[in-house]
């Protein structure tokens, strides 16, 4: 036991793994590959983790991805107080920063020191987008969606009325840390709005 | 670019990432905590990985919190090709055994090497359970549900006629790798019983 695995400590983990049972109720605009319903932050989350894995050999040389899975699984806990804004929608997404910020404060303010502090900061660092870990772990979070709906026949993007333009110029920093993937996206993209997928 | 990263190892990840999707509907006994439905095995592999970084200042001295949640995030990609088995039903757990050894090879083969590898090993440790990284790992698995049972007034283990008993002895390994939550967690197992929320 290290210093910080005190009986309390413990109560307090619990706790907090208890509250994050709370994102399985979080609902995203993309659903599911072949399926009616959408997909929530939880499950999101779980397979940005495992797109961070697995995209690895692509990652810009000296990304952690030690950092990078954990920014993957924490990065939208906040969301449990706030609830998900559409990537698209900017204004919302300005509106609800603050909210978000103070989200991550009570959410991960749960956990025991040294964890809590840990947590806040990655978490921080993930939105502030600028180390090479979070720009790694945020050009995943925005090319995983654009994948699932090129799947998907752009359902999304119909039910938002979401334009090519739109989505080429709201992702087009991937290409910074995923050149490969985001020029194949790009092909994609261009077939998808053919094809009717988005305007 | 690393040498592992051709396009062809490209659209072989994204193959595998969209496949993945399918574990989002795989669906568990357990169920949201307060909420009627059941979670589904996407969103418990984040919740396990979740509670791997959380619980770490309880792990035993030697564990690899990186592999740790690596096997959590893996653990059961498996169920995409079989399903969940309740962990009490020890006969239909062990007639799936071989389907699941089965069904890694066929999904983490969908990924280029090094990493189909790399995942189908960490997924057989994890599997045997005789490391420490696959003990502390298991441990989790067996009580974090167990918890999740205990906020949600024995929902679960009512609907599946399961007795303290079961519970008791089905889990008690996981006093090897983290005493002090089993210690606790068997106290509220003893109450969980006297209001009825198990048999």
């Amino acid at each position: 036991m290290t210093a910080t695995a005190t009986p309390d400590a413990l109560h307090q983990v619990i706790a907090f793994l208890m509250e994050l049972d709370k994102l399985k109720q979080v609902e995203r605009r993309t659903r599911l590959i072949g399926n009616s319903r959408h997909e929530n932050s939880a499950e999101h989350s779980w397979h940005l983790a495992m797109g961070a894995l697995s995209l690895y050999p692509f990652a810009p040389q000296g990304v952690d991805i030690g950092r990078v899975v954990k920014m993957a699984l924490l990065h939208d806990i906040v969301e449990i107080d706030v609830g998900d804004v559409l990537v698209y929608d900017l204004a919302g997404r300005e509106a609800v920063e603050e909210q978000e910020a103070r989200a991550a404060e009570r959410l991960f303010g749960l956990l025991p020191q040294p964890m809590a502090g840990e947590f806040l900061l990655l978490w921080q660092e993930y939105e502030a987008g600028e180390s090479l870990d979070a720009r790694f772990a945020g050009a995943l979070d925005r090319v995983l969606p654009v994948l699932q709906n090129l799947h998907n026949e752009g359902r999304s993007w119909l039910e938002n009325n979401i334009a090519l333009e739109q989505v080429i110029q709201r992702n087009a920093h991937v290409a910074d840390t995923l050149p490969e993937l985001w020029h194949y996206v790009e092909g994609q993209l261009q077939i998808a709005q053919q094809k009717g997928w988005l305007r």
